[in-house]
């Protein structure tokens, strides 16, 4: 009798700052064991790793487990006064994430906010966001951290190098 | 040569508080007539209205130019200490929602943080999140007027007689 009421059992546990970006793309931090089984709940075909670390065994072996390839692509966060992201960085990024055939796909770094907050920026520049909504969705994923120089980093990003593959791709 | 510079002409302007709650379902505040733009992008086709208020001629123009559906479900917001969202609105926009028929659908109340909230809530036990997640979300959007009032009425709502119509509906 106790047993009908645990109902649906609850269990499913996604990544701290988890979300939905567009139709097949999703954004979260580091995803750990307690995550995987959300995580496949979502059929992904790809996970995308914005952090140069060596990706955890778990972490490989859920991913074999689940035919989900993996894209990592090394990228320093925007910080005072030196380090900024590499261009070619952020496109080889935009590049794997507006190819339709890597998805569904997650794009996380530790947080989900710096990093993965200007891949998605980015996203949304070639979605053709207004600025002033690209910048209220990279604080209300990365506040109340959010840094002036990345969003200085969308605004100056220039997308057009982007836009044929774009717009190839259905974005 | 200025405007080469202007690029995509960014335009689109979400609602305030929108997001992807899951593929074809979207939440966010009330929308304007300056959102028509972006949330035509979305191809949808319903909205899903929890407030009362008769709803204004410019929206219900989009709607009709838009072959967009409207529903309205009267919902009061969760208020100490006697308002309550009554089990039989809850469990009709949840309908809405569940139904595929209605996607992509919007849903929204004034702010899109604790009606909205609450239905996607619910949403999230019927997909089986974790409360510990799903009270997350919530404060995610709700944030810094999330109600505790809000996560009990998540916590105790029984999905049991909904969890039918979800699995045919492939939730």
């Amino acid at each position: 009798r106790i047993a009908s009421f645990t109902k649906l059992g609850l269990e499913l546990v996604p990544p701290p700052n988890f979300s939905l970006v567009w139709k097949g793309v999703y954004r979260s931090s580091f995803p750990k064991a307690d995550h995987f089984e959300h995580l496949k709940s979502l059929g992904l075909r790809s996970i995308l790793t914005l952090v140069p670390e060596e990706y955890p065994e778990a972490n490989i072996i859920f991913m074999k487990e689940n035919g989900i390839k993996h894209h990592q692509i090394s990228m320093p966060g925007n910080k005072e006064p030196f380090v900024k992201i590499p261009p070619q960085a952020i496109k080889a990024a935009l590049g794997v994430v507006l190819n339709r055939h890597n998805h569904p796909i997650l794009i996380h770094c530790n947080k989900g906010k710096h990093r993965t907050g200007c891949v998605v920026g980015c996203l949304r520049k070639l979605q053709t966001w207004a600025l002033s909504s690209i910048f209220q969705e990279y604080r209300d994923h990365a506040d109340p951290k959010a840094r002036l120089l990345d969003e200085q980093f969308i605004d100056l990003f220039d997308e057009r190098s982007l836009v044929r593959l774009a717009r190839q791709e259905n974005w």
